[in-house]
């Protein structure tokens, strides 16, 4: 039961979303009222907070994006798992607006890493429904498995973040950013399960 | 007389449009000046609020891709009745902030039943423009036919909603999530008989 | 000469462009503080506005899609002719909100109309660069030159609607909604063009 | 190891963010308070900003366009310089802003000339990226030596617009319209190149 169709429809509309969540927190980026550079020092961590929430969010895109180049199948419950999943990430602008202006203070580091914990378990069941629907043997399934170090330690990493928030903010902002750092490096695992699948 | 290109453009066009409806919502979540987690507080309503407009955009989205999917011709009247149900849809983001901001008071939960109303009446328009275009004996009529009954339900409780706001807005505001929850069930009618149209 | 994947994603910019010029227009409806239905009185302006744009902005998606869906090819001067266009339409947003917001008043009356005339043109030159590239003898010149009349009379009545709008402001928003009405029909000749040369 | 699905699907994700930042920049001209025509002068420098920026936009969107489909091939490090790509583009909407409203300020000049500076050097890599992955003897190759002197001499005028700025305010203007005017005219060499491929 394959629908080559609907999964385009729904690669596009994702694609939508990730660049609209991409685009419209640079709108927090509120144009200054002085006019020289000195007028500018203000907007430095609300500058930070967006690179990081870009990165994170291009990282989402390009798992995504891989992830689906290797699903053949999907249904109705992917569909849900992937609203699920952008939900989440639509909440990425608020939590990284509300982050820059506060100068990263506790609360704010914690429901960042809420809002990155809910998309990570959110991708976690997205990856799941699409296992189910394209079988154990799938280039999916095989590709997936390769990289599981990097789906368990994030979340982990980000309990780490909402925990010491409150007690070692720098922490958590570091924890942030390796988690950051580690999935920039593009997932070559996948590439390669899928390149041999196609010399096979 | 089929124009599959025009049909993929029609969709790509729709899928731009939700895919903005859907992300600018979370706009009306604005930043809070506070930056401790009592300052998050007065943001419960429009949060719920948003979450209930993203599962019915999300339900839009999902039935139209379902609908457009199994349809194979479309015509101009076609492409109004679509553009007049994203007319409706566009309001929702007004509708959702309005609602939020005024904690479910009984004026806001009656426009928002009324943006609901619209809507449902624009689908019913678009489906019954669809059906005329692709014959009673194709796909999209079968399909459609079977799961007839949320059609009919839903107006109702909308209505119900409306009525409901200025007596007994806590009955308003379940019918709406009522609703919500009844679609949330992913259309296995219209994936059964296209599944049972290909295997034939 | 033909790039049939240039066709497509000339195609795909556009429609992401219209569909953010129609969905941000949603946002000068700007969420009233009152929580009752007189606090939407003042909104009326504003939302009729809205709904006179929606028309136009559809209108264009839909001659759009038409006129590029009969092209068979395109080049250079055709992706600038189309910023062009986009770059005329991407100001009805700013147009509409300072009508609305002011009551059809004269000043905005004229700018409005003349932001129609400008898109107009634009997309007069936008069909001679296409008409060019295809030659006088392809599907898209034939189309083109059965509607030829409505592309006459639009830009003549935006004229009325500007010079009038100092004098007689009612003229001004009549001849708008005019050629709205007028266009609203959807474009029978390009189909039927399209369909005979299919059948042939 | 080709991956036609990830080119269409990098296109598209690259048209959604270039279309929301061409969109979102028309934000910046805000809706004046009076009604009548000289409550548009002071919108006078932010238009003009505007118009320049959105013939940027339309500039990278045009080579970004021709450079994608002279690519046969991508892969993970393209996806990422591509990222890089429209998150210098994304700070353009804040660059123009800041300008338009502080009248083309010397700061705001050099701001803007930097946002410049960083989007070339991020096209710049990404063609190293897709000549590496494509090859030396590739029609991407071949058609991009041919253009290499724009290539060339944009960042040096991008330099001395950022020099300038706080000594000569009129030629770090004048040098930012000279390289826009400079890319306007469409990339003849790449449809050439493109064209004699096909032909042989």
């Amino acid at each position: 039961m394959t629908y080559p169709m609907q999964k385009g429809r729904l690669e596009a509309f994702s694609d939508g979303v990730l660049a609209i969540i991409l685009t419209i927190m640079v709108l927090e980026l509120k144009v200054p009222h002085g006019d020289n550079l000195t007028a500018l020092k203000p907007l430095l961590p609300v500058f930070l907070s967006y690179v990081l929430s870009f990165v994170y969010v291009g990282i989402y895109w390009n798992n995504h994006h891989h992830m689906l180049s290797s699903a053949r199948h999907i249904n109705g419950t992917v569909l849900w798992a992937n609203l699920h999943l952008l939900f989440w990430l639509s909440l990425t602008p608020f939590a990284t607006g509300w982050m820059g202006e506060n100068h990263f203070a506790p609360a704010t580091l914690a429901v960042y890493g809420v809002v990155l914990l809910g998309s990570a378990i959110a991708y976690f069941i997205l990856q799941g429904r699409l296992i189910a629907v394209n079988g154990p043997d799938s280039a999916l399934a095989h590709a997936v498995a390769g990289r599981d170090w990097k789906g368990r330690i994030s979340p982990v990493l980000y309990l780490v973040g909402i925990v010491s928030s409150f007690w070692l903010p720098w922490l958590s902002g570091a924890a942030y950013v390796a988690v950051a750092l580690m999935w920039l490096v593009p997932d070559s695992r996948i590439e390669r399960t899928l390149a041999t699948e196609k010399s096979e």
